[in-house]
């Protein structure tokens, strides 16, 4: 079997200096702890959170990235097995307090802004993404159960949660029901005593079983008999794979995992297909209101969903820089107009081209980051405000988080692409990480929602949500940058040819009201993907000149850290931005392809 | 391990009717047959071939596609081990005759146009990619020898090897020499019977060794002691295997394979890591005459590259077969208008977004083949023509291979990922054939010449080739097929849109000639990548213009059929050709930001 000493890695998986300048310069977000909630978290303790986080990414993470690709989880006698870090990983990040991080005092938690959770995470799934799912699963799953659950639950599953001895999952999929919800087939039937007889299958379900714990908190959606058809009769249960019997002991309460699914990639993850009730013994315990499910598990979903978009960014990172450093190493070529053969080769990063898929990567990576943790410092705003602010913040969030997720999550295929063409022959062997890389982002676009999902639900609701005002909030956050970019020389010019492209975007608007009035809503949303897609580059060119705003506001930052910048905005706005020309040109067309075409043409 | 039988794999990896169209009404090749050396080849004859290829394909290659990617070559005692079916694989082409297909009758061949075989290749390709490799070089090498070795070697080699005992290989890349030929290092120091020992080390050579053949005939690169630098200084000679003794039995030639490459996809054939001369025993016979091997290996390269980008067609074809099936069958959600969740969920090809997807894989397969097919036929051309004539296919051919290799094998990356998005989680797991495609088709935009590289080779060496000519005389035929798609109601609207894109092409041209005189070789060549992928937009959308011409003006064409390609053209129009917008945008820029740049600046 292949370990990773045999195989080359590079030596660095993100940049942490980037990761800072994000949190402390661009965001402030260390300035959250002037809230009353985020208090304890001043600037000194996240650098060492962040510290203790990059230590453990190199200790318990990054040293086992290929053994878990070579070495599946495997289904066997009645238990997934895992790889055995998988335990370790869980209960030093129990030891740590990472999993009960984002939870309220009230319940033992140390109530961190997300900004720097997911700045954490985003170093741990760069280490070794399939490593750190087990941990980021839990700390949803708990949160569901301190935000819905009755407070008598908490004490029962949030302290062996925390601790990482038990771990949580989402169960929401079913054979019936992959995209659409509605056809949830999952049974509930009430008992006397106020719990219900669970009964269903689930499948695709991240972490659904292993050796690692003790026991699984599964957060399922099932309809209780008798509930309305569609997503309005669906609600949510604690499910555990072990009941708690009254001695305290654990018996088995009949979830059986009938198969662990082998993938392409993010393989250290065991992905289960799982059976409820096979023996009619599986006890489930309401969360919240019966037919109320879904919105709770939209909680924990978008939260899902901005850690896919990180996720999809902290792969390609990992691939990035495992590239860069072979570009900086291997010799091949010489400078295009040098002729003579006897001199010696140069470093590819010399080439031209080999420079354009570098920075292709490292701009969609640090403008990915910097829109993920911008999205994150929204929902810790929420969090602790009130009234229009929460409601801005809260709308901001709404609008982003399909764009977050899925923009991320399609780039990231070409990210890692990219950085393994760098590698040329090589990239395409198992000697080298960048396949497993390429092979293991490309889940991404497909869990928590594929990209067309995504691309429905940005143009289909959140830009209509209370009638648009959330688009009009974001186009003030974003004109707020444009007039800063404006006032400089280096960011004038993408200020001005962003602007632009807001103008664009409104008059697109506007076409496609006309489409949705005229040709209705299949019409209006027919591509819908393609739209979240031009969303998606606008967004980040906002978010680097946003980054561009602040070198040049910030005295303190080293210059060349800056030139750093400014090169990478260049690249953006030169070879990103006009990737919108051709968006516009299809979105703002009256013919229609796809709609109203008869299926049989399509051979 | 797992088999097809195990494997969702549909019932599909082509469609006949489309091949034939192109063929037969398109190109209307059939009509080769008026020149005396293809003067064998009918359209029955030709018929046959092609159903003779496609019962092949089902019996031989399509059967073993999963066992052969699970089950990968190793090197044992010496020999590199593949799978049984490739020793059938080769006799039975051998008894078929194909592997001598392409060959004059002189050497016991059967003048077929390459424009056929090359069908006949993209249907096995589509089976198999890696089934179909060992025969598709053994054509390729053997064609190097009747073509420009010496007669005494043809009855040596050409008859073990058109009989599938014997196999052919090129052996170019080294270790210090991936991309940069000059840098071949490899040593031939001639021997007094007129003979070389030879010494290097080749990387990455497919087909490098096998148990599945007698021998393996290297067709290989070095340099002659005392030779030029550089390209200029490199040699071809045949290396086999095993040489011949005087009894006609065969020895060791001291060629020793010392690794096989273990990778993500097209895992079927093995690619070799082999050591020539390490018992200063291997002999090799000069091909033509030293130091014009280069010129004699572009022969076969240019053949290769047309087959690689043939194949990642091919391949993407499979997996757009597999899909199609798929969302015919599966069925998720409710048409978008429809609110009542109790009616019955659909088929998801109902849904706008799939068939967008769908008709992507589609027109970029029916599109490219085309393109393939349409150099094919040049080829073909050149070899009955003369003169100006010969000059005029030769120039086209020259000018459209880099794009014929590098946009399909590309937009092959792309094509496959929508295949497995189409299947959703499913298309994650190996239970599902859609991820194996995708991971064997990266391949093809690396081996055979980088993309980067035929992006230099495009803009760098044939735009200028004889002043342009070459361009020129494209784009007579680019305008021959938009005059008469001027001529009909449903292609005058693409006309005109390609027709404004070529003059766009040419005021680029101009913009980047300036860019050579004003900034040098290194600003101008800087974005030959993205310059290549803007010209196979435009050569695609050539080819479905000329599939819309033969639509409009073939009386015999089945409606449903033309339906389906003008479609097909439409989407074609509607959404691939708006993305040369952005290119367009990007190669006019003067902001050069790859140029010149600091490279500790990516970081």
């Amino acid at each position: 079997m292949q370990t990773n000493s045999s195989v080359f890695l590079g030596d660095k998986f993100y940049n942490r200096e980037h990761v800072n300048f994000i949190l402390f310069d661009v965001l402030k977000a260390d300035s959250l702890n002037t809230f009353d909630y985020f208090a304890d978290h001043d600037k000194a303790s996240i650098e060492m959170y962040l510290d203790a986080s990059n230590q453990f990414a190199h200790e318990y993470l990054f040293p086992y990235l290929v053994e878990m690709d070579r070495k599946q989880p495997e289904l066997i006698d009645g238990r997934i097995r895992v790889h055995p870090i998988h335990k370790d990983i869980m209960r030093q990040s129990g030891e740590n307090g990472w999993i009960s991080l984002l939870a309220s005092n009230e319940v033992g938690g140390l109530q961190m802004p997300s900004t720097f959770s997911n700045a954490a995470s985003f170093i741990l799934g760069a280490a070794n993404y399939s490593g750190c799912v087990f941990v980021g699963l839990t700390m949803g799953a708990a949160h569901l159960i301190e935000a819905f659950a009755d407070q008598k639950y908490h004490s029962i599953y949030l302290p062996k949660m925390f601790s990482g001895e038990w771990q949580g999952t989402m169960a929401l999929t079913e054979p019936g029901a992959g995209s659409s919800l509605s056809d949830v087939a999952s049974t509930a039937t009430p008992q006397a005593d106020g719990t219900y007889k669970i009964s269903g299958q689930k499948i695709f379900i991240s972490c659904g079983d292993s050796d690692a714990v003790d026991n699984v908190v599964h957060l399922l959606l099932a309809r209780v008999k008798g509930a309305p058809a569609g997503t309005k009769g669906i609600s949510m249960f604690i499910v555990p794979r072990e009941r708690i019997k009254e001695d305290g002991t654990l018996t088995s309460n009949d979830v059986t995992p009938i198969g662990v699914y082998h993938k392409m990639g993010y393989k250290g993850a065991p992905i289960a297909h799982l059976s409820f009730g096979e023996n009619d013994d599986c006890i489930g315990w309401l969360v919240g209101e019966e037919n109320k499910g879904l919105s709770y598990m939209f909680q924990m979903m978008n939260e899902a969903r901005i850690s896919v978009g990180l996720h999809a960014t902290s792969i390609s990172s990992a691939a990035y820089y495992a590239s860069l450093k072979y570009a900086n190493e291997r010799l091949q070529g010489r400078h295009i107009a040098e002729k003579n053969p006897e001199n010696p080769q140069v470093p590819i990063i010399t080439h031209a081209d080999v420079k354009r898929m570098l920075l292709f990567q490292k701009t969609f990576i640090e403008g990915a980051l910097c829109l993920e943790l911008q999205c994150s410092y929204y929902a810790d705003m929420m969090r602790v405000s009130d009234g229009d602010e929460k409601e801005k913040y809260h709308l901001l969030l709404e609008l982003l988080t399909p764009v977050a997720k899925s923009y991320p999550a399609e780039t990231s295929i070409i990210s890692t692409s990219t950085a393994l063409q760098i590698f040329g022959g090589y990239g395409f062997t198992k000697d080298f990480i960048a396949e497993q890389y390429f092979r293991e982002t490309r889940i991404h676009a497909i869990h928590e929602g594929t990209t067309a999902i995504h691309g429905m639900d940005l143009l289909g609701r959140k830009v209509m949500l209370k009638n648009g005002k959330a688009v009009l909030l974001l186009m003030q956050e974003v004109m707020q940058e444009i007039n800063i970019a404006k006032q400089h020389e280096n960011t004038k010019a993408q200020a001005i040819a962003l602007e632009k492209k807001l103008g664009q975007l409104q008059e697109l608007s506007m076409h496609l009201i006309n489409v949705a009035q005229k040709e209705g809503v299949e019409a209006y949303l027919s591509d819908a993907t393609l739209y979240l897609e031009l969303f998606g580059i606008l967004v980040l060119a906002w978010q680097w000149l946003k980054m561009g705003n602040t070198c040049n506001e910030n005295a303190n930052i080293d210059q060349h850290f800056k030139d750093s910048k400014y090169l990478s905005l260049n690249y953006f706005f030169e070879y990103e931005l006009p990737k919108t020309e051709g968006l516009l040109q299809r979105l703002k067309s009256t013919l229609r392809v796809t709609v109203g075409v008869d299926k049989e043409l399509i051979d």
